[in-house]
């Protein structure tokens, strides 16, 4: 139960990581004078924009499964899973930033945590299942 | 336990709230003939889609955070912010719509009742690991 | 108890698919040598990118409205209707690959699941707040 409040605080570390890529869109669009509704026309904002919506495309993998390993396993574990994507997701936005071909890096030490806590759920539940049955 | 059927209920509507975004999205693209799958070709289908997306872009940071306050501190209070939210959305939406450069009213009006959630779910959480370890 | 196994499994497996659709954008992307950040360029690419993010703009409808079907109803016929949006959603995937214009069948197989566990939750909150109160 203590320990849930550890994975609580990764999971809004995460979100408020993902907030600051979307504050990086916002920086972006107006110091190039993208004028809304555009998403395209500077190659700055068109990076910051991919980094923030390609975190978005991962919270629906990494954080159900982030909670479920929790469920399933281990809090503490599950928060340095956590802790992990965020370090990934750090080295992505940098990484895109600087130079789009670079993102292989950071994208690949955020989908590790993200996979291990995906089928480790996913493993633990067909197990359940298999045991106990419907 | 009653109050959190309240939540539910505001949970709910946000998403359909967020669903009519998506249907103004499909709306303005058949009016206006834009051929899936282009996302662009008219500012009427361009806006609609960027307020379904940005609204898209904030359910990970504000559905969680309704829930954490809900679980920390009180599910009648997460409500009135959700409700809150919603409204900030509906303004967002409707001005982006006439002209993107007031969206910052409807954006602001939806921005504070998720910083209350995410902050004081946030709070609450690193409070109890710093009385209770992890 | 046991039968929430069966909706994790369920949940995903939804999200496994989502994935998937997410490799084929990469693989597009490779294949029609789509640049980063570019997300427009070639028609395959484009289907793509779109199923995808079709696919993410509807996770939110149909997960949390999963879970608390689960929670309101029955595990089984919420697993059921999970599979169901899956099948909706590869449906609407394969088809819109090869015509997006052929993409109503497969969005409709998995809307209608997504309406059944969304408005069958709603209904039962508002009951549940319309007999005990708040």
């Amino acid at each position: 139960m203590h320990a849930d409040n550890l994975v609580v605080v990764v999971t809004l570390a995460s979100l408020l990581f993902y907030f600051w890529t979307s504050m990086r869109v916002a920086t972006a669009r107006a110091r190039n004078k993208i004028v809304a509704p555009a998403v395209t026309g500077h190659p700055e904002f068109e990076r910051a924009y991919r980094v923030q919506m390609n975190t978005l495309e991962w919270l629906p993998l990494y954080l159900p499964s982030l909670w479920l390993f929790t469920y399933y396993w281990s809090a503490t574990i599950a928060a340095a899973l956590g802790l992990l994507w965020i370090l990934g997701r750090i080295l992505y936005a940098l990484d895109y930033a600087k130079d789009p071909t670079r993102r292989a890096r950071g994208f690949g030490v955020q989908a590790l945590p993200t996979a291990v806590l995906l089928f480790g759920s996913l493993g633990k539940a067909v197990a359940l299942l298999t045991m106990h049955g419907i």
